[in-house]
């Protein structure tokens, strides 16, 4: 199985879609695999308990790789397309592009508090895409 | 093939499961995919042979993922768990927690100086599974 | 499909591999998985249009990451084999080390403006092996 979902996103932050791509799955042993169709945004398994998790992980990577219109980031050289753009791209290089993930009987194996979220390191709203490969054992 | 491994962790450092892994593969070609279930430890594929790597590999994510009792990290809001669980969700966030291994006839396609390892990020002794899909071609 | 392409670097950068990789895919959908054999470099997927934006991620991660002999990274103590191996393997665990790549008709389902990348972590040249599996639906 191939196929494709979009996710509108409006700035930086978690978005989860584990819903989004379980639904997709048939009740069947396999392997899923999803790809980030972009170089500013990221894919990442994370907590879904305390949102406040995804609050301290947005944060946190703000400040490791802070905007290109800030001291600490003078040296960038491509910043035409706005001090948000290079730092997200640092940000997409560090965090994951791709996940794989093993399916049982339908249901992909993450642990109880595990779900798949696309992390947004744009401040404009943008429409991501994610490809998604399933097979079946 | 869909498995899962146990490993017993004492605190934060790097855990060989190479053969734990390799043992379990038939003698064919195929693809090996790992996904550890947690969201405060790491899949890494790291050296091997000198044991200082795997020192300096955990005494760097400690200095730049501090302790939540330290200066650097009192903007934290997720502290309830202790001072070392935000910490260890930024640093499962930025390492793996999948990986897709080629295997050529039982043999996972790994360099020379290669070894699995799972890293725990938590102080507290864990028992830390593995989801573990081989598919032979 | 079992492969293995091999790329010649001669210092830290990111040096493009997507049309290595394109020409050994037959004409089907499937799904393509990619490991870097050596724990001093990385696979990465990003962006192909600006080449400013390859020379910024290789400074900000030489930033991030500095060599052994600076003050910053006195404490290090695997430093048998120069000032930049250590940090070497420092950005391979943080990088990817392995990537799963849908393919559709032949053709990576990579986003307009993503390449893949071998992102070389050295200073001397080297001569970097990728394990390449594809299997067809």
């Amino acid at each position: 199985m191939l196929d494709t979902i979009s996710i509108r996103t409006s700035g930086p932050g978690l978005y989860e879609i584990t819903d989004r791509i379980s639904v997709l799955l048939p009740r069947q042993d396999g392997l899923l695999t999803a790809l980030v169709r972009h170089t500013s945004c990221s894919l990442l398994i994370q907590e879904n308990a305390d949102p406040d998790v995804q609050v301290d992980l947005r944060r946190y990577f703000e400040r490791l790789v802070p905007r290109g219109d800030t001291p600490d980031m003078a040296w960038l050289t491509h910043v035409m397309e706005g001090p948000d753009d290079m730092p997200a791209h640092i940000k997409a290089a560090m965090l994951p592009v791709s996940l794989g993930i093993p399916v049982a009987a339908g249901r992909m194996m993450l642990g109880t508090w595990q779900g798949i979220y696309l992390f947004e390191h744009r401040e404009r709203p943008h429409t991501r895409e994610i490809a998604l490969h399933f097979r079946g054992d």
